[in-house]
């Protein structure tokens, strides 16, 4: 089984740390592919950085699916960007980290709490649960302030920073598990969970499982209706009227 | 290994069904076992069946948390019954049926509808599916008002209500995807995604594939607040009073 | 009249004091009787022991429609434990003390606070008022985490753990009522409300009320779909397929 | 006991009508006193009847706060006009007969359909749903399209509509218990219950039982917030500045 | 084109107020008329007040509509005090301040919190804002604790106080703007703007900018069911049965 | 006053159009300046085309924001295509014309329904009345099933498909108003309101007053956290690290 893992940003360490943990939780006899696009955001900071992040996700999809399709994609950016055009152009289960978290989180923990990087992403996280349907689940979407390539730097006060939200999200948020919402925080994992004692979610991670899953029945992306394949359309795109159907 | 996956009705034809199927999705390397209580109803039709089932299913889980621990549970009912109390007991990961397809098929289609067996069991899915936070995926809850008992007969006309009632839901409902609501569909899955032409789910594969993605991970279910392991309590229950911790 | 009260745990003081808080409440003419199961947990205080509290329950009612019909019955626990199920089984009104004190608080104020007694029990109570609709007229569900059980022994600090929850739902939830969360508390209510200058409810008073209502306007228990009389089923449990319809 | 139930519009053959359905419902002991204010709409079918019809009912609270107080008060227009503005007026419980009929069929039945009269009413029923909380226990708000004064004209057509609404409700809606969503309709629902064979509640006698165990109990509208008692103006209102405290 | 600004409430120096708010900011040839009935309340500060409040707003509303019909009609009490029934007498739009400010803030910040005059209104905004469909938008209500007609009152604590309250609303609730619940409070937006660096929308202004762009479009209440025209009725109201349809 | 209309496809005659009808609602001393990217999808129909739109939609902002800022941007997508993104690039407001559409609506009726184009559209619309709030206001998305660009060739049979589409949302939905879900729809508003006797509504025109508004009350997109303006970051951007703060 082949599972394709795109970082829609451009930062290679960034993709390699995701790739490593990814091949890291794979079964025996998954391949992960870890790629990221040429061009666009060298991280995904609020709408705008996503905004610009889409259009070299979707590349690179449609370039494995033109060219060696993948049994299962996964989208790395905790904010799912692009999740439901990727849909459209994959026939394979596309998966995006922040909502795999949120599932996974869902079958362990009454509630839980979510601690991404900086404010100006809560608001697009709270969509997002709302658009999956989890909003009640999750008892609070919590920011760390912690810039996302600064979780790379030695010596950064991430990790402090971090630790600090999950005591929060535990006792006033009465949190049962902590979801961490950046994929540069999947290294982590881990360790705040031995530190805190509550189950601790690293997307990339549920994500490469519930592709393996989906993949492993033989459940493809609903093509009925919402995630057609885009339509023929004269423009500067991928495909430019010649998407796969 | 080990996914032990408990049918709480006492019907060991529909069990062996169950474990069938389990056994066929499952990865290499797992186990699956696939037990039913010794007592308690032959099947779970509506919201009384569910209490007397729940007490088995709870010794079944508890005699194999004593005795030879899974890595991970399944409770094998599309109500879901017990679960809660199932994840108070057991340190391992333990996932609903229900849960499951609910869950996978929300990573495939923007919406699905249900297929059930009788009306009576309407609401108690409505409410689970509200208690998971999944409503607003579900286009509707359906029953194809054909016993659960009578899905294993031959010549019964359980497939044309059911084909009819996907019909419906994917015209009407506009559901993307369809999830069969009885542990007794198990079979039918992929003959009627063939058919219908979109994802059909079963909760037993489902189930049986986050349970394994989930123990994979070494994720456990929260013993912070709502699933803490039970009191110690003088009464005639499995435990009384040693439940481990 | 006759009532019956079900106390789902064994605990025949409490019994007692549910009875004399029944009968002080109850009109002239309405006869109260209290009974517990013979097994089952001592007190319920979480999902676990819920579940093994119902069956107990249930054989109570049944025990009253074989042999002597109850014009209305009260689950007397506050968590509203086998409340479906109990209404399968019975032809008169069933109501829970949970559901009651939400319902009679709803009347009296804009938005109250439940003050319950375990941390365990919280989301338990937060998903019976999402079923039964009243999660936006309640402020917040809090623990005074004081034991069931020590709610009746002298010198426990229960009252001044209550009192301390029930100020801070005053003042942090902007609570107009305060909903006593645990059958246990039921004498406390009138005292409470004298202290905080607010409505106080207790759940065996509202139900014994609410049961009276109904059953004195000869309302019964819909039996058309979702509360239909259980199915034959060859298991041992009450009715073993002789259930009365 | 005494329970003052104000009938907010000027029709007097319905609020005896009002008084005897509620007369007849009430316990031994509970003094019923129907009353109409002496200006204001003849019917209350939408939100602009109701603008007029609410300084007339609270003129009605008002003289018997100052001159007889009830021991609750009943506000028999199912669009509960005016029912906030009462609470602020009473020390003693207010029951809108629309909420009460709410409340108790939510005890009754897993899902409720109303039968209002006219399509104009529909959304302020749904807001009132909404308020209460209890939207997610209404199927659906049906309008048989009977004019509220023409359910007491002999020969009306009315009874073969709201049987023909209920028997769409039970199919369409899936409903298991009716509401009436009319005062005026209160005499229809014994009759209806029996051709229907679910519960089809009233309001006028749900809210005289809820009213009859609210002040049993000894319960009061709370005064903390938003039921305070007004505050001392100067305007041509009921207390110009000496309302009750 | 004329746009009616209806100041509730009788205190004529708030009618000046707001016909000075609203004629700044009108556009050239946008004729403001802002009147207020002549008996009513003084200030509306709860539901009591409302009540009594709203028949002088409708016939106002009648009084032009009959005589001199507006092309837009604006509400000018925060509560949005009858609203829906102002609808159903005019076929020209009609906008609260209440809603105008949520909308306006909905388009410029993804969520904010609403400052108000006293705690007893604070229920009644929320029931608006669901009743729009806004909750989800808005943070927090906060109260500031100051009576309306204390906003006008030379060295009052006012100012003080709702800058302390907007100072917790950005930070408590994370709100991003702030709208002001009290017409009184007009004056005070740009300069609570320019201290806080948020938002701080006025709903005066708010509305008559969407009165003008509504009317302006040849947009009109629709008339199709809710806000129907009232029937007749023999009534001492405004128009006894010849409302204009 | 000046604002930029961005018609995020690149179908100039829709520009065109869009701009005409633009120019025709908006006031005397209202510039109004149209126009589209210069690559990108000739149409948005669904997630996919979206997606490839808004990098171009983000540039002409830029491109105005950094030569000659307008007064208020309007995106003229009707799927808001990169509202957010959008919000985060310009000080001045940027209202879409979906959302625009759903806000005026709300004033004017109790309930609305939207035609849209093709059916892979109406849960991107579903998302977004969820996360402006407005779903409760929406009866139901309809899909006319005609495809955006037919919208303007003579003898397509557009206008009857949406002619009974509006028909079934007055019939079935119990739509009082309705919205037409396609910046190619423009030009049928008034017709279609003329047809159907109900406000229809078109998001251009809604859009455009709007945005005056909010710009005539110097009101401007909050800049407190979800709207910040974009991070410095090393990518292929549009501002590459200094974008206007």
């Amino acid at each position: 089984m082949k599972i394709v893992v795109v970082n829609p940003n451009t930062t290679a360490s960034m993709t390699r740390a995701i790739g490593e943990t990814a091949a890291r939780v794979a079964a025996a006899g998954t391949d992960i592919v870890a790629v990221n696009p040429a061009d666009g955001p060298a991280s995904i900071e609020g709408f705008y950085d996503e905004a610009f992040a889409v259009p070299g996700l979707l590349r690179e999809i449609a370039r494995f699916e033109r060219d060696a399709p993948a049994d299962a994609y996964v989208v790395a950016c905790f904010d799912d960007t692009g999740l439901e055009a990727a849909r459209c152009l994959a026939r394979a289960p596309v998966v995006g980290i922040g909502e795999a978290a949120f599932h996974m989180a869902s079958l362990l923990a009454a509630r839980f709490s979510v601690i991404t990087t900086l404010g100006r992403s809560v608001v697009a996280l709270e969509h997002n649960l709302s658009k999956y349907g989890l909003s009640s689940r999750c008892a609070r979407v919590r920011a760390a302030e912690v810039p996302v390539l600064s979780l790379e730097q030695p010596g950064s006060p991430a990790r402090a920073r971090i630790d600090a939200e999950i005591a929060r999200a535990l006792s006033e948020d009465r949190a049962e598990a902590i979801v961490l919402g950046c994929a540069g925080m999947t290294s982590l994992a881990a360790s705040l969970s031995t530190t805190h004692g509550v189950p601790v979610l690293d997307g990339v991670a549920a994500a490469v499982k519930l592709a393996e899953g989906l993949a492993a029945l033989g459940l493809r992306t609903s093509k009925a209706c919402s995630y057609a394949p885009p339509l023929a359309k004269t423009f500067d795109g991928v495909f430019a009227g010649d998407a796969p159907r």
